[in-house]
C-alpha cells in the first residue's frame, strides 16, 4: 500500500493575509495549492487534506454581527462547518481539475466533520483564542454580559471575543475517513481543526462554540489514519530557532527529542509555530517509522523528499 | 440487498415558515425529523438524505447584502456551499445521535456535492428563480447594472434578484455516493439542489450562479444510484386535484401517465408541488419497478407502505 500523508494546509493556502477574501482571489489561491497537492499525488502518496478557517469563520463572524437584527447570527460550532462546506467546495472542484488534468483517475470528496473534545478540558476554564470582529470598549462591556461570551482586550486593536481552545480527543467521523483513504479517495477533511462537539448528559454529540487548534485536529487524525507523515505546510519553509533574530538558524532534520529542548528555550511563538511544532513532535513520537515536515506549500514535494523544510523523527 | 429510498427533504424539515431561523429551531427541526428517518432505516431501508436550502441560503444572501461594505460577498455556488456544510452538519448530528440510541451501527456522513448544469440550458436565457433579499425600486435599477444580476418584481413585496434553474445533468460525485450507499453508509448530499457548476472552455469545472430545483437533482441522482425508490417529503400529506378548492381530492395510487394528464389540466403549481410531481413522473418512468411517494414528513413510513401519501408508479 501507497503511504499515506496527511496535509496540513494552513490559512494561506487559500487567503493570503495581503489580498481581499473575494472569491476570485481564493480560486486563483486554491488552483496554486492544488498543483502543488497533485505532485504530491503524482509521486505516490494517498492523500488527506485539512485545512484552516480563520480568515472565511472571521468574516462570516463578522456577516453574522452586522446583520444581527436581520438575521438570528449562528453559533461558532455552525459557522465552523459553513466554512468547511465552503473551503471543501473550492478546494474539491480545483482539485477535481486538476487531477483530471492530469490524467489521474481519483475522486475527490469534503467530508463535513466533528471532532470530539472533552468537556472537562482545562481550555474551558480560560478561553484565549480570539475569534470574529474587534469591538469598543463599550460595546465589548455589553457582550460580556451574554451567556457564554468572553471578551478580552486584543493588542492596541480594540476589543474581541476569545473562545476556548480544547484538545481534539476524537475524529467522530474517522472511521469513514479511514475507509475513503484506504480506497485511494483523495479526502478533505476536518476543516478549521473539526466542528467541536462535546457529549452532553444522555451521551449525545452537542456542538461547543470553541476552535480546536487544526495542526492538533490534523495529528490526531493522522494517529488515527495510522498516517506515516504529517505534512504542515506554513508561511515559512522551515522552522527556525531565534526567529527573526540576526542569529536565526533553520532547523532541518531534528529528532522529536531535540524539539522538545527546543520548546523549553522559548524558540517557538504561542498560536503560531508553537502548535505546528507540538503536533510533529506527538506524531513522530506516536509510533516507530513516523515523520512530520514543516515546510512552506512551495516546498511540500521536497519537504517529503527530506530535500526542503524541517523533519521532524522521534 | 436493501431497497435504496432517496429520501428528499422539504425546507420545512429543518426550518418551518412560523419560526425564526435559530440555530435552536433548526437544532429541534432536525430531532423531530431524524426520528422519523431513523423509522425508515430500522424499517430496512437504505437511506441517502438530500434536502433544500431556501431559507438558510436566503439568510446567507441577507448577510452577504447587509455586509457588502465590510466583506465581499460571495457568489451563489460558495453561499450554497456553505449550506451543505450547515445543514449537514445538524442533520448529521441528530442522525449519529439518534442511530446511536436506537443501537444502529451505521456512519452517518455529509458530502459536499457539485451538481452539472449545461451552459446551454435554456433556463439561462431566461432566469426566473428569486433568490436572497428584497429591494427597493431604486436599489433594482442600481443592481440590474451589474453583471450577471437580473432583477425582477416579486409580487407586491418588493425587487429580487433572479437567477436560472436550469436542470441538473450529472451529480459530480455521484460514483462515490454510490460506493457508499453500497456499504450502508447513511449519506446526506446535493444540499440545495447540488452546488452548480459547469464546464468552461478547457473542460475544467467552474461554479455557476444558479438554483438546481432540489426535487430534480433528487430524481437524477436516484436513477444514478439506481434507487428504488424516491420519497418527497413535503408540507401536505399527499398530491391533491384542485387543491385548495371544495372539491380537493387527494390523490392515492396513481400512474405517471395520469399524472401528467393532471399536468395538463393545470393542477399543480409552478415551482411549489409541479416539480415535485414532474421528478415523481420522470423516476417512476425510468425503469420498471421504481417508484415515487410525495407525502409529509409525519406519514414517511406510512407512505412507504403505500398506506399513506401519494404514490406514483408506471
Amino acid at each position: 500500500m501507497k503511504d499515506i500523508v496527511v496535509i496540513a494546509l494552513g490559512g494561506n493556502a487559500l487567503q493570503k493575509a495581503n489580498e481581499m477574501p473575494t472569491i476570485n482571489n481564493q480560486l486563483k489561491n486554491a488552483v496554486t495549492t492544488s498543483n502543488h497537492l497533485v505532485e504530491i499525488i503524482k509521486s505516490g502518496y494517498r492523500v488527506v487534506i485539512t485545512h484552516g478557517n480563520g480568515p472565511q469563520v472571521g468574516n462570516i463572524m463578522l456577516q453574522n454581527e452586522i446583520s444581527k437584527a436581520m438575521v438570528p447570527p449562528m453559533p461558532l460550532d455552525v459557522c465552523g462547518a459553513m466554512t468547511q462546506g465552503m473551503i471543501g467546495y473550492i478546494m474539491q472542484q480545483a482539485m477535481y481539475n486538476k487531477i483530471k488534468n492530469a490524467g489521474i483517475n481519483k475522486p475527490v470528496v469534503t467530508l463535513v466533520t466533528q471532532v470530539e473534545v472533552d468537556k472537562n478540558d482545562k481550555a474551558f476554564e480560560n478561553p484565549t483564542k480570539p475569534v470574529g470582529p474587534f469591538y469598543t470598549k463599550e460595546e465589548a462591556e455589553k457582550l460580556k454580559t451574554k451567556k457564554g461570551y468572553v471578551v478580552k482586550e486584543d493588542s492596541d486593536r480594540g476589543w474581541r471575543r476569545v473562545v476556548p481552545s480544547p484538545l481534539p480527543q476524537k475524529i467522530v467521523e474517522a472511521d469513514i475517513i479511514k475507509k475513503f483513504v484506504n480506497d485511494d479517495v483523495i479526502v478533505i477533511t476536518i476543516g478549521g481543526g473539526g466542528i467541536p462537539v462535546m457529549k452532553d448528559a444522555k451521551g449525545d454529540y452537542v456542538g461547543v462554540e470553541a476552535v480546536i487548534d487544526k495542526d492538533y485536529a490534523s495529528e490526531k487524525l493522522a494517529q488515527e489514519l495510522n498516517a506515516d507523515v504529517l505534512l504542515i505546510l506554513t508561511a515559512v519553509d522551515a522552522v527556525c530557532l531565534n526567529y527573526g533574530k540576526t542569529d536565526e538558524r533553520k532547523l532541518r532534520k531534528v529528532t522529536a527529542t531535540e524539539m522538545e529542548k527546543y520548546i523549553i528555550e522559548g524558540h517557538f511563538a504561542d498560536g503560531s509555530m508553537l502548535p505546528k511544532v507540538e503536533a510533529s513532535i506527538r506524531f513522530a513520537k506516536s509510533k516507530k517509522g513516523r515523520k512530520s515536515i514543516i515546510t512552506s506549500l512551495d516546498n511540500a514535494i521536497q519537504g517529503l523528499k527530506e530535500e526542503a523544510g524541517t523533519i521532524i523523527t522521534n
